[in-house]
């Protein structure tokens, strides 16, 4: 594993994935020292007691002091906030990122926030589960798993290198993205799928419970997911998302009325254009 | 296991669920003989050799010639086409059965086309995967699932009794349903789940697909099911299916003017309600 790259890691948020993030970095040998912070006292013993970080100080300015390397591993709303809490005590040139699934604000507030305490680059590691704490940490492969990372005008390049370096250290694959080129890319592949998947769940009355099978079970497994996480998500990203309901919305409509006037083809072709093209994105499986 | 309640099972179509019920049968003991009948003679020798049937003849009136209890495993399109084929060789007093997974025409058409030579009562094992084929019958988990059994206003006794004792002997739970109510109801918790699935996979493009990660791939997995199937169902419940898409599309178009005008907390409210159903339904998996 040669030398660690960071002194200090500083994972503020040790939840489902800061903790699998901290799992894999200590495994990686990352850090010379791997720390959490969690607001509530049950969740930082959780983090250290699934090992995920060494330590999970009381206070969020005794876990940042002194950090090399930051991870924000909390929702979109509340990372830059912390990020101007921990800005100061920070080791000099130190450089922070962040794992949420919607990038343009929380890229332009962290940065702000962190001004010229530390150098932030957006990151958002498409993995994890809909479930919640650092307990089901070690269900989250990060390994094989595509990081978005997401370098705005002002990113310094060595910053944005050891950010990159840092998730593929941890196994994953990086790829870059403008903020806003992701959030469009995600609120179609990721923030919609969302959406559908709560759409269905929320339409289903006490009767029908009974007759709700595998199928059922695999379309609304995401609708399990945080609402107050992915409302901020879905807040963050308020306009591609829109548009994207929007779009499936119209398809669904056509869709009836194709049923409607009875135009098998029609409904044929639907069907075979969605199976391709799940086909050619998720294979056989 | 007792005495086989069957003298001889004949299965119309060994494909997924009719290899499934083949093997379980076979299992159960359930009839002193059990054959197969396919089209395509490749698939007749895969049955053969996954063990689903004992034999698989090359006509459909040998296969069916002499049997006291057919189960027809196809699409809705064919079953009826089949049933009047097979009608006039069946035993005195044979009752039929099918696994379709839409019911009011499939059991009035097929209860016409099998008239006085057997007592057909329509059937809908609720188990299945996106695969085809007897190879992955086994993959099928039909104990502990349910089998929605549809009773007519014409329906004998009797013969409800048998086909519900068949189910019950392969280990599912069975619930009665008339034909028309299990339609509505599986429109809703079958049909639209495959659709709105269908929907998302046919929305992706090309350069979205290296961000579709996990929980993409939940929710279009219904989406690799074959389209020729799914659109006999969608056909065959076009009314209903057609009224669930309306409601859903106004639901998503809904979802999306809140979302434009950044009313926050109906967004939260959405998600918890889809939450809280899907927990309802589905436990925590």
């Amino acid at each position: 594993m040669g030398e660690p790259r960071f002194e200090r890691l500083a994972i503020v948020g040790v939840g489902l994935i800061g903790g699998a993030v901290g799992l894999a970095a200590r495994k990686a040998g990352v850090a010379r020292k791997v720390v959490g912070y969690c607001r509530r006292r049950e969740a930082a013993r959780e983090a250290v007691g699934v090992g995920a970080v060494e330590e999970c100080p009381e206070s969020l300015a005794q876990a940042a002091r002194g950090a090399d390397f930051v991870v924000l591993a909390t929702g979109p709303d509340p990372a830059a906030r912390l990020a101007a809490q921990i800005a100061e005590g920070l080791a000099p040139g130190a450089v922070a990122t962040d794992v949420a699934g919607v990038k343009h604000r929380v890229v332009a507030e962290c940065s702000e926030a962190f001004g010229r305490r530390a150098r932030f680059v957006g990151s958002h590691p498409l993995a994890g589960s809909e479930k919640r704490g650092a307990a089901a940490a070690a269900e989250v492969k990060l390994a094989g798993s595509l990081c978005v990372v997401t370098p705005a005008r002002a990113t310094d390049p060595e910053a944005l290198a050891l950010v990159r370096g840092f998730w593929e250290s941890l196994g994953m694959r990086v790829a870059e993205l403008p903020p806003e080129e992701h959030d469009a890319r995600l609120a179609r592949t990721s923030h919609l799928p969302h959406f559908l998947s709560a759409a269905l769940a929320g339409a289903i009355e006490d009767r029908d419970a009974p007759f709700c099978a595998a199928g059922f079970r695999d379309v609304t497994r995401l609708a399990a997911g945080d609402p107050g996480l992915w409302t901020e998500i879905a807040m963050h990203n308020r306009r591609s998302l829109a548009a994207e309901l929007y779009r499936v919305s119209r398809r669904l409509h056509d869709l009836a009325d194709v049923l409607t006037s009875g135009e098998r083809e029609a409904v044929q072709r639907f069907l075979e254009s969605g199976r391709d093209r799940r086909r050619e994105i998720a294979g056989e499986e």
